[in-house]
C-alpha cells in the first residue's frame, strides 16, 4: 500500500485547486489526487459545449497536466470507502492509500426531480461526465422540439447554446417561479435577462409546473400543472444539485442541514484530519451565517484554498458564501453578487439601492461603447454593502469582482463613492459616469433625503 | 450682484463632479458653475480626438447638460479675483458673484520644457481648449514627421493615435527615461509596451535627451544631447502638468511642496471655506503622505465627491492618492494600481512580487480569447497588497479596479488568494486559473520558501 501525506478524491475545480494549493503551501508533502472519470469536463462550460464549443472534449480540465507539473501524483479509480482509524482510502479496484490528510472534494450529482417519467428516454439531468455530454448532444442534432425545466444559469444558458447549435429547434423553458433567474437578479433585470432570450427566439413558460413527461419509452410531450402540454422530444432539467456526501456519511462523517459535508470555517469535517470543499461540503452565508445550498465553481476553487493551506497548519477561514455569479445571454452580460433585495428584505435588512447606468467608453462615440448598468444594495443604518448587480458590456464581467472585493470588506457606501477607480476612454465609463462610485452616491442620496422626510 | 451658496471655479472632471456631488448631499442649497472656456475637452479623451474618435468637439463634457438637468447655474467667464472677506469673486468682465463656500477646481497647465527653440511654429503642448486641439489637428494632417517629447500616457496614446490618423506619418518619441512608461509600471510591462508600440511603427528613442528644437520660425529639427538630429515639422510635448494655482496664490490661499492648493484630508483649502481638488490641488501618497504629483481625471472625480459633500458639513477623508491608470496600445490593455516595484523599493519597502497569466475564457477555445496576466505586490511582513499591473485583455481595464479596492481596503494575500470572485466561460479566466487570486498565492509561496532559506 502507497503512502501520501496528503490524498484529495476528486479533480474537478475543488479538487484540482485544492492540490495545487496544497502543493504551494507544502512543498516537500506528497500529495495523490483521485479521480473517477478519466476526462474532467470544466463544470461551467458544459453548456458551451453544447453550442460554441462543439464537443464536451474542447471543454475540459487539464487536470493531469496541471498535476504532474506541480508533482502531484494522480490516478484514476473510485474511491468506495474512507477507513478513518487507519487514515487509509480504498478504490473499487481494491487498491488502497494512506494518508495524513484527507480532502474530500466529490462534488454534486443534478437533481432529477421526483416527476412521473422522469425515466423516459431522451431526459437528460447535466451530469459532469464527457460520454453522458455526447450523448446530451447526440439527441440535441435530431430532435425538434426541445423543453428545458429550470430557468437558472444552467437552463438559460443550455437553452441559448443549444438554440445556437440548431436556430432551427423550437426550445421552450419551464420555470415554476415567476421570473428566469430570479434566485439571483432582482425583478428589473430578470425581465432583460427574459427579453434577451425571447429575442433569440426562446419560448419561457413562466409560473409554470411540470406535472409529467409523457411518451412511449421516448419522451414525447411534457405536461404541465395547469394542463397545458408542450410537444418535447428532448427535455433537459436544469434544476439544482445536490451534495455528493455518500462516501463521508458511509466514513461516519456528519452531513449538515443542505446535506452537505459538514465543515468548520478551516474546512476540517468533524475528522480534524479529513477536509470537505467544493460542492459536497455544507456552506454558510457570509451575510447571516445561515445554511446555505449555493453551489459554483468559483465558491469551490475559494474553499479549496482554504483547505489546501490549512492542511497541516490552520491559517486560511471562510467566512461564508457571498455567491458571485456572470453569464451572458445575447450579446448582454449580467453578474451579481451577494444578495438581491428580496433575499435581503427576507433576511431582516433595510434595503437601499443606488442604480447607475452609463456606457463603458468615453466620449460614448469611442469604438465598442456599449451600455452597462450597476445596481448596489446597502443596509441602512450601518451603510455595508450587502450585494450589487451589473447588466451590460462584457467587462461587467470582471466589475462584479470590484463589487465583491467591496462585500467582502463590508465597505461603506461612502468609502465606495470616494475609493480610487482608473478610467480610460477605450476601456471604461468616464470618471464622472463610472457607475460602480455612482451608484452609491445616488444610495447615499436617497438615505439622505429619507431622513429629511 | 448674484449670491450662491456655493460658488465652483472650473467645469472639467473635478469641477462637474464637485457640483454633482454637492446638488445630492446639499438638494436645497443653490450653486453656480463658472467656467471659461466654452466647450470642455473630456481630459482622458483629447489623444482620441486626434485619431479614431475624429474632432475635439466630439469628445466633450457635455457640462451645461449635466449641470443644468441637476438645477445647477452655469456661466462662461474667467474668475479674476477672490476677495476672501467679502467672500465674493470677480469675473475678467467685471460681473461679481458672492459665495459661502467657494470649490476651485482649476486644473493644470500642460509643462513647456525651458529647452532652446520651444516657441518655435508647430510645437504643441496639450492645452485642454477646443480651438487649440483643432489646430493641432491642422497640423497634424500635413505634417511628415511627427516627434512627440516624453514617454507617458499622453506621449504613448497621442502617438498611436496620429499613427491612426495618419499611417504614412513618420512618429517618433523620446524619452529621457530608460523605458517607455517607466512612472507606472515595472520594467516587464514597459518593455512590453515597446514592442506593441513598434510594431505599429512608431520609433522609440529612450534613454534621450532634447537638447533644442531647430528651425526657421517653424520647427524643422530636433536636436538630442547625444549629438543625434531628428527630423521633425511637428512636434508634440506630453512631460506632465503643472497645478493651476495663480488664482489660488493671488487670493493668498498656501501652496504646496508640488506646487498644487495646499488642501487638508477634507479638501479645506487655508481658508476653510474655500476647498480645491483636481490638478490643481497639492496631494500626497496614499501609503507614506508624502507629497505627490500624480495627476489623473479619476483622482480629480474622488477628490471632488469629497470637497463635495464636505462643503457644509465634512464627513469624508482622502487618505491620498493610489494612482489608478490604463490604456490600450495596440489592442492590448495595460492598467496599473498603487506602487510600481521600484518606487516600492525607493519607498523603503521589502517588496514581495506575485504573477499569474491566463486567458480571459474557460475553456481557451471560447470565442474573444485572449490572454491576461496579473502582477501584484505586497509588503513582505504584513503581506499588504501595495501594488499592481495588469496587461492584455481590455477586461483589464476593470480588472485594475478590483485591484485597486484590494489596495484601498489594505488587504493581505492571504484575503486575496481566498476572496470569493465570479467566473464565467465567456468573460473571465476559470476559477482553477483566475489571474488576481493566483497572483495573491503565487507571491505567498515566494515568501514561504523565502522563509525556509
Amino acid at each position: 500500500m502507497q503512502q501520501f501525506d496528503v490524498v484529495i478524491i476528486g479533480a474537478s475545480a475543488a479538487g484540482v485547486t485544492a492540490a495545487l494549493t496544497a502543493r504551494r503551501h507544502y512543498p516537500e508533502k506528497s500529495i495523490l489526487v483521485l479521480r473517477k472519470e478519466k476526462q474532467v469536463p470544466i463544470p461551467c462550460g458544459i453548456p458551451y459545449a453544447f453550442g460554441v464549443v462543439g464537443t464536451p472534449e474542447k471543454n475540459l480540465i487539464p487536470a493531469d497536466d496541471l498535476l504532474t507539473k506541480n508533482t502531484i501524483t494522480t490516478s484514476i479509480g473510485e474511491v468506495v470507502t474512507v477507513d478513518r482509524i487507519k487514515r487509509e482510502v480504498e478504490l473499487a479496484g481494491g487498491e488502497r492509500y494512506g494518508y495524513q490528510r484527507l480532502v474530500i472534494a466529490t462534488g454534486s450529482h443534478p437533481v432529477v426531480p421526483p416527476i412521473p417519467g422522469n425515466d423516459k428516454k431522451n431526459i437528460f439531468a447535466i451530469q459532469k461526465d464527457v460520454p453522458y455530454m455526447q450523448s446530451i448532444i447526440d439527441a440535441l442534432l435530431v430532435a425538434k422540439n426541445l423543453c428545458i425545466v429550470g430557468c437558472g444559469f444552467i437552463g438559460v444558458e443550455i437553452a441559448e447554446e443549444c438554440k445556437r447549435r440548431r436556430p432551427d429547434l423550437n426550445v421552450t423553458i419551464v420555470e415554476m417561479l415567476t421570473h428566469c433567474l430570479q434566485l439571483v437578479y432582482d425583478e428589473d433585470f430578470c425581465t432583460q435577462a427574459e427579453a434577451s432570450l425571447k429575442e433569440q427566439g426562446i419560448s419561457l413558460l413562466l409560473d409554470k409546473k411540470v406535472r409529467s413527461f409523457e411518451g412511449n419509452g421516448q419522451v414525447e410531450k411534457v405536461s404541465l400543472a395547469d394542463g397545458d402540454v408542450i410537444d418535447a422530444d428532448m427535455v433537459i432539467l436544469g434544476i439544482g444539485a445536490r451534495p455528493n456526501n455518500e462516501l463521508a456519511v458511509k466514513a461516519g462523517l456528519e452531513s449538515g442541514p443542505t446535506n452537505g459535508i459538514q465543515v468548520n470555517r478551516y474546512l476540517q469535517t468533524s475528522d480534524s484530519s479529513i477536509f470537505a470543499c467544493g460542492d459536497c461540503a455544507e456552506k454558510v452565508s457570509f451575510f447571516d451565517g445561515k445554511p446555505s445550498s449555493l453551489k459554483l465553481a468559483s465558491i469551490a476553487t475559494m474553499e479549496a484554498r482554504v483547505a489546501g493551506a490549512n492542511l497541516f497548519s490552520v491559517s486560511r477561514t471562510t467566512m461564508g458564501v457571498i455567491g458571485v455569479y456572470s453569464t451572458v445571454l445575447g450579446e448582454r452580460a449580467y453578474a451579481a453578487a451577494g444578495l438581491t433585495a428580496s433575499q435581503a428584505v427576507e433576511k431582516g435588512f433595510d434595503v437601499v439601492v443606488g442604480e447607475s447606468e452609463s456606457v463603458n467608453r468615453h466620449p460614448g462615440c469611442m469604438p465598442g461603447a456599449k451600455p452597462l448598468k450597476v445596481k448596489l444594495l446597502f443596509e441602512r443604518a450601518s451603510q455595508i454593502i450587502i450585494g450589487g448587480q451589473v447588466t451590460g458590456a462584457k467587462s461587467g464581467g470582471e466589475l462584479i469582482n470590484t463589487i465583491s472585493a467591496c462585500i467582502h470588506q463590508r465597505m461603506t457606501a461612502d468609502a465606495i463613492a470616494t475609493f480610487q477607480t482608473g478610467t480610460h476612454p477605450a476601456l471604461t465609463a468616464s470618471p464622472i459616469a463610472y457607475q460602480l462610485v455612482n451608484a452609491a452616491e445616488v444610495a447615499i442620496g436617497a438615505m439622505k433625503k429619507e431622513m429629511k422626510h
